[in-house]
């Protein structure tokens, strides 16, 4: 079975209802070994596709990842990416932002984080925060210090999403490819793994009360996510609805994605002409001489 | 005689010629000496606005320098901004790009020196430069390693200008205030300024042949400033056409429209409630004990 990224990809303008998003679908491995194995495939072929695209230097990937607690961002970034040149990718997580960040406009604080060209960029988290936590409590936004007048609960999340959709098509137009995961994750799941953290010592760190709190917003949360995906998923920068009941199933869906706009991009190594082939010959007589 | 704002300004959607912006007017002064205490007044009222500007807390303000080389941008800054608190202040010069930033989109050098809250922020030249010199000198754009297929010469510069006038709502949704300054400068009056730089030893630092080189695109800069000023002048991100063939006049109306877009902010000191006095006497209290 093989899988297809259109399936999981939220279309422009498109409303999103994530009761009608399964959280759940047929795992397309069908032991643990064939996951193995097929994520194996993937990863090696994610790692030749990102040489070619540091070679070529003229494209950056920038994936988000967005999720409930305990989804497996962490996990997936892991495996995913896992044999990939580091030098060509950066992973960035976005927690609590400092007092100097909440002193600046809301997308200040990710800008510099942008992947350079030739290199794949990855947010754990990101600006989207600012239209999911922050709209899920209100008393955020409220410490944010904005001008009153430009706080109406009407219209500052549309506002948002304006400005990161302007955002998302700039970076387009200079190069920067975006993908967007949004892990979905079952409430019945995320009680199991939370539990499974308390039982295992080394995952306990991973835990606090605080987690548990969030549990009551559940509903506002995916309020906030179906309002965030109808608004800022675009032809350009698109979401991708991960089933995320399953962790193993999950990382392949995330990686065939990845790997599907990787091939879409036009790359080619760079050309060895006529010139540039005369320069490497005179330079390997000359390395040849003081062998 | 007053200052007019106004009469100044780059209407949204104004189509500018240069040749019908004068590049001197009558000034505003009639002695060296009321010169001296018109500016000290107006640099005093901008010093108290400023003060107001940090305490509240909520705005920013962004002032952004364009301009031929020699039309006075260093001299403005430093003669406006004179008296100033430094702390709620920061300069940034952009030169050169280095090859870091180069291998990012052009907005990204620019964009973590925005002014936080109650500050200001002054771009001697900014990102505008990407639709200025690097219009003029196409090879600049060729050296940025953009993919082949967003490198069209007819789309480009209208694609950059969305990207900086989407920026620009954006920071204004987020309370940031823009005010943009071309200080128009005729091609006889940068002559004789480049004279006077040869001649005397402490300005010779400023000038050098590239300098004189430039004077030969002459035409194709002041198209390029035509456009871009046609392009991104919008009502909450105005440009100001500032005529610069009289140094001291044109750091007059800088200063005065700075202070007009001050005074149209609603700033406030935080308010003493009933509460805050209360604190107040039993810190005075307090510290009345321990004298």
């Amino acid at each position: 079975m093989k899988i297809n990224s259109k399936n999981f990809r939220v279309g422009e303008g498109e409303k999103v209802n994530l009761k009608k998003w399964p959280t759940r679908v047929k795992p397309v491995y069908q032991s643990k070994e064939q996951y193995q194995e097929l994520l194996a495939e993937q990863v090696a072929e994610l790692s030749e596709l990102q040489q070619l695209l540091y070679a070529s230097n003229r494209y950056a990937v920038l994936l988000i990842f967005q999720a409930m607690d305990a989804a497996g961002k962490d996990g997936a970034i892991k495996h995913v990416m896992f044999g990939v040149n580091p030098q060509g990718c950066q992973v960035f997580s976005f927690k609590h932002p400092s007092a100097t960040e909440l002193e600046h406009d809301f997308l200040w604080r990710t800008s510099q984080c942008f992947p350079e060209r030739g290199r794949i960029g990855i947010f754990n988290r990101s600006y989207y925060e600012e239209v999911l936590i922050v709209r899920v409590h209100p008393e955020i936004l409220r410490g944010q210090g904005l001008p009153e007048e430009l706080v109406d609960e009407e219209t500052i999340w549309r506002e948002r999403y304006r400005s990161i959709v302007d955002l998302e098509n700039h970076l387009y137009r200079n190069g920067t490819r975006i993908i967007k995961f949004f892990l979905h994750l079952s409430k019945e799941e995320q009680r199991k793994r939370f539990l499974a953290r308390i039982d295992e010592p080394e995952k306990n760190w991973k835990f606090s009360l605080a987690d548990i709190e969030e549990r009551k917003y559940w509903k506002q949360y995916m309020h906030a996510y179906e309002a965030c995906l109808s608004a800022t998923s675009t032809k350009i920068a698109p979401w991708y609805v991960v089933p995320a009941d399953d962790k193993e199933n999950a990382r392949l869906i995330v990686s065939r994605i990845i790997l599907d706009t990787f091939k879409a991009l036009d790359m080619r190594y760079p050309k060895t002409d006529a010139k540039r082939r005369q320069e490497l010959l005179s330079i390997r007589k000359r390395l040849a001489k003081h062998d």
